[in-house]
């Protein structure tokens, strides 16, 4: 029977994560990450497949790193795990006994409940590269496209399609809420991301619901709740994920259809020996201590580094919960955030101050490229003073500027600590830095504190 | 007499931030901003003007905002400050009563002691649009160009004069230390910033002394220390700037040629209706507390947005001190930094932890434009474990992640806390969430600590 140090099931961002972590701190163990795709794929890279990239081998992590740092890589479906005698149970009867286990099998694409899902050319994303391909091919001598979801994997798919050399004439995007990208960023910005994806090429559909996808065989139109009819060669779903919670249960793990694989601060799971990391691991709020639903590629990162730090620590390290710090881009303008919407603010019932601030991302603004009106839009909680949430549309910069901001929630700094501070600027990077957008949010912030 | 509620002497960074300040937060009170040149121009973006920009008159900051907003702007020259009688006293005799007034006279270039300095079509760099435009009409004809000084503004001038449409020939850098912009970034990166200066077309000549300036009328070589004599049409000099305090001293405030007239961490002269702001006052360091000489626009802004906001307030606000944060662009390559560099950490005898990442500033590497190696090393002192120093070699993002680990440290966060960190990522704007390299350096400053 095979033995390994540690195993790792499950190859996305949570596996890599720990591999690369086991690597670092304990290059004298044996690692073994096992996965049920042949390679692994950039899982954000996904959209970028079909445009920008061009091709499914481009969005394909290396495995030379790992296998040169002597990770072995295993490519076979696990049937369960048999905790008692510490062993890896796969499909075809093969073992592998292990000393500690990291579970990181991600999420399940979610499906709508509705007639015609299971029609040919009808695709949700798995990070499957012959399941990516499939897609690539579908898509090529598509006529007319309906992507059904607005969230982040539907609006990159959408405005992706658009660029890629294809026979589409129509790309539409259909969201039931009054806008995409809404349960991540602030209205202003979902709004700014449609204008993007409709100068694309894109048609937004908000506030549409699809009752029905139709066709014989393969489809041939999506039905809409107002009884519109689109026509459709290819229909893309991403309507959000749940935890892959399924080796997990048949290894007698405490988990949730809904949260995930029920796992301490430190990742570790009712069994001593097996942690759990990445999208089906529980979660919870950085901001409200509360269980929470964000599943993003960098938590599931975070949280195999600090998983895999733990295996072999005397002290545990622990996750600061969710935060919700992620970054896009659609046409020419990059949205990024940390923590809270002004809607998620409100549903939790926070008090809110908010600072706002607009100014060019290069200075001066005659900057050939400059975009002129990056904002930066600050929320902090009245009761404390701490900075809650942080949210940027601009240039290419909004995602790292979106990082100091996710630093800053998480250090829980307040208007005045960010009004103080000082930050590097320079004319082809950021704003001046009279304007500088992080500096001068955090003072009208204050000033409204202080006018009250 | 005229009279005003708050007179700013000095419309540069400092001074312009305090104007907004007051605009912000005092619509009501009527400010006049006062400055010996007929229009600001954006400091930072002066080299701009000579290649990317090509023109003076697009670097002007327009003074459109602050004059809709009330704000008077003066053109000429001041005497002195009658400070008994609280008056500005221009040159021509005009008065000026105020009630409040902020220094904020900037800082002049400084001249190497060397023979030939004072001929014709020599230069150093004044914020005077008039001059600026001298230069370009000396660069354009000019064959042979000497920078002399490898500082910020030396490495943007050269690097910009070599992109101008102009007949120059030879561009050559003189730097006397070993490497360039050494004083603010760590070697390796300042050997990057010399490799982009080659590629632009820069003779960089390191470890060179000027002994002297020749020349009939105009300068006509510049001879080294070494005995070589340098053909040259133009002389750039760009060797640093100490703090103008000519009117603080014939106003009898209380000033230090080396470190400036004299200011509180609330920016308050002696006298209590005068307040100092940017180049021209003294500073601190953040993380030492002894005086800096460390000089940037970006902290003039946030000293004239923190004495503006004291002059009308019962609370004092205090600049934390001068960090060092800042971003420069040389060729392909931005570099940015917030706090120590290794060597000043070990002037300052710090017993220091280094962690160090390197990873594609997008993801997958695959991407068009992709830069393989944006790297940050992370500089955490032993005794605490707080980040005292970060800096980043990459993409154009470099300037918003230094200033991710410019909170950092003003945050005193650890290397644990930037571990357990979320941040944001995308395909198209940062490292993939497994190598993102804040996280992976500070995990690895945590190893070394942990090995220890």
């Amino acid at each position: 029977m095979k033995t390994t140090d540690v195993a790792i099931i499950g190859g996305s961002a949570a596996g890599l994560a720990a591999a690369s972590t086991m690597m670092r701190r304990h290059p004298e163990k044996k690692v073994t990450m096992i996965r049920n795709v042949s390679h692994t794929v950039v899982p954000c890279g996904i959209p970028y497949v079909y445009g920008t990239l061009g091709a499914v081998k481009k969005n394909i992590i290396p495995d030379t790193q790992f296998e040169e740092a002597g990770v072995e890589i295993i490519a076979k479906h696990v049937d369960r795990i048999d905790r008692r005698n510490k062993q890896v149970v796969f499909d075809d009867g093969d073992l592998l006994a292990y000393d500690k286990l990291i579970l990181s099998t991600g999420s399940k694409p979610f499906l709508p409940p509705i007639a015609g899902v299971d029609l040919d050319n009808v695709f949700c994303i798995q990070k499957d590269p012959a399941h990516l391909q499939t897609i690539l091919d579908a898509l090529r001598p598509a006529r007319n496209v309906v992507v059904i979801g607005g969230g982040f994997i539907g609006v990159e798919m959408a405005e992706q399609i658009a660029l890629m050399e294809s026979s589409a004439e129509h790309i539409r995007l259909v969201e039931m809420l009054p806008h995409c990208l809404m349960t991540a960023c602030e209205e202003e910005f979902c709004i700014v991301a449609e204008r993007e994806l409709e100068r694309s090429g894109v048609e937004v559909m908000t506030g549409c619901q699809v009752k029905a996808i139709h066709g014989e065989g393969a489809v041939q139109s999506v039905e809409l709740a107002d009884g519109r009819h689109l026509d459709a060669d290819v229909v893309v779903i991403g309507i959000g994920a749940s935890p892959n919670i399924d080796l997990a249960v048949a290894s007698d793990l405490v988990a949730d259809p809904r949260n995930g694989v029920a796992v301490t601060a430190a990742m570790e799971t009712e069994d001593p020996d097996i942690y759990s990391a990445g999208d089906c691991a529980t979660k919870f709020s950085f901001l409200s201590g509360e269980p929470s639903a964000i599943r993003l590629a960098s938590i599931a990162a975070s949280e195999g580094m600090i998983a895999a730090g733990n295996l072999y620590s005397e002290t545990a390290r622990e996750t600061l919960g969710t935060l919700g710090a992620f970054a896009t881009k659609v046409g020419e303008r990059s949205i990024a955030a940390a923590g809270l919407t002004t809607q998620a603010a409100a549903e939790q019932k926070r008090d809110v101050v908010v600072g706002e601030a607009v100014a060019s991302n290069m200075h001066p603004g005659s900057l050939p490229q400059a975009i002129a009106d990056m904002k930066v839009k600050l929320l902090f909680d009245r009761n404390d003073g701490c900075l809650i949430g942080g949210h940027v549309c601009g240039g290419d910069s909004s995602a790292e500027l979106a990082n100091a901001i996710s630093v800053a929630v998480q250090a829980r700094l307040t208007a005045h600590d960010l009004a103080v501070m000082q930050y590097a600027t320079h004319p082809l990077l950021t704003a001046s830095p009279v304007a500088y957008q992080l500096m001068v949010a955090a003072e009208n912030a204050l000033i409204q504190l202080g006018a009250e």
